[in-house]
């Protein structure tokens, strides 16, 4: 099942993916896809919706963040081994885990601003992971019970302010806009191994990243229980889980930073794509 | 005014002080203190209501967090000179930022579970700032009118999962109990010169911190002034803006950290007190 939310910003309403990709509106049946929509029984329910049986929703219609009111969105870093070689940082001994700001999560395909003053502003196509029940102390066998579905996620990245402005990642990482979500939660029974997924990102149509979730360092199931240590994941909550190697900061003979008018296009398998347009800052 | 919330964890109502320092039953007023109930406007609406004519609360209830659905719980590091100094780090050159996990937010008086093999856990008495409006850009001289008001945190840290696990902190900040916020949220107005309060801390009675919001590397303007440049501060954001001099961290001749059936009371001037028994996590 291909959840999705779809129209003007703070103002999505729930669909579903039908057979030919269209969105159905799911509108009769719920009124948001959030940490209660997330729930395994009101996912049982809503697998029973024949999407045939719904209102065809327009084409052309924006695609929001396929689950509204996430409260903590939690990043994975250097967790492809190749990636770690390209950022000249060790392989961690353990799960990176650093915070993007919930206030930058946005639509698939909404336009990007590159933040004020950035030149150093990157890429990173992931695996988002959509909590769909809490965990905290939960064993790596048990991990995924608590996964509702899977998602394609940006990790939009200002490299100055992630690594030269003090000790921690968290100001690279959340500007407005710098957390692209969807355009679909597509829950975990249809996804099938998260650790068997190709991945792929283009910069202008140019092949930048193309990877496998199955080289990841540390498997979706060890992040949650990782994280379950440390945390308690809530319903809603996103978990993107690291990138391959093809970021910009990594290019040879120098690195690639995004400019205004660059078009990042970014999808995984059976989870869609992405399509941003990145656009300077209007001039303070 | 003083505004707090009341009753069971997860369950609690909207409440107002009185003179006395008694909960007054705000509930025909708002259904809950959250994102909403800082406007700018619904505040200036409840500061007509007398709290002598609503429903006392029966004395011993628990407070809650005072601010519901806090999305963003941002922290400042090494802002004060001193505690830099006890921490063997250097002072920041710009705000140290990272991030607690909302899901670590807990009423002020809430026990505390010290985490799973933790022999590190520590304390930090802060200034919380909680935002009233949507902050993005602001300038230093208008960042003041973002903030609906102030209350009492303790930064609860883990200092091994925020030191020795990784290039972040953010691992040791946000387990659950690890925000302790409240008892109230005292409004702007009510407080004035939010760089002119004192803040204490006791631990089982001995006094371990006394500061002042006076030594601040970084004023509240320039953080929030700051962190408006690298994302969207949300009306109900909480903003924990560091810690004085005194953590156990620094205790010399050797550190000391929080042990089981530990009490931690802490203040801040006109903000009120919190109170925390540390217990230790049941046997895995």
């Amino acid at each position: 099942m291909k959840l999705c939310r779809y129209g003007a910003p703070g103002a999505e309403k729930p669909g579903m993916i039908d057979a030919d990709g269209r969105i159905r509106d799911l509108s009769n049946y719920l009124a948001d896809i959030d940490a209660r929509t997330l729930a395994p029984e009101t996912l049982a329910t809503l697998a029973g919706v024949d999407p045939a049986a719904l209102s065809l929703v327009a084409d052309g219609v924006r695609y929001g963040p396929p689950v509204a009111g996430t409260r903590q969105f939690v990043a994975i870093g250097l967790n492809y081994a190749d990636h770690a070689a390209e950022a000249n940082l060790p392989v961690p001994a353990e799960p990176v885990v650093f915070s993007k700001w919930v206030s930058c999560i946005g639509g698939p395909n909404d336009p990007v601003t590159i933040p004020q003053g950035s030149e150093k502003s990157d890429w990173e196509v992931e695996l988002g992971v959509v909590i769909g029940t809490a965990a905290s102390y939960v064993s790596e066998a048990d991990a995924l019970r608590h996964v509702a579905g899977y998602c394609v996620v940006n990790d939009v990245s200002e490299r100055q302010w992630q690594l030269e402005r003090g000790p921690t990642w968290d100001k690279g990482k959340g500007f407005p806009g710098f957390g692209p979500v969807g355009p679909w939660l597509v829950t975990a029974d249809e996804v099938g191994d998260p650790q068997a997924l190709r991945l792929w990102l283009d910069v202008n149509g140019e092949r930048q990243q193309d990877g496998s979730t199955a080289t990841m360092i540390f498997s979706v199931a060890q992040i949650i229980a990782y994280l379950s240590q440390i945390m308690t994941l809530l319903p809603g909550d996103i978990v993107t889980t690291g990138t391959p190697p093809g970021v910009g900061m990594g290019q040879k003979p120098s690195p690639r930073f995004l400019k205004d008018g660059d078009v990042v296009t970014l999808g995984i398998d059976g989870l869609g794509q992405q399509r941003q347009t990145f656009v300077a800052a209007p001039v303070a």
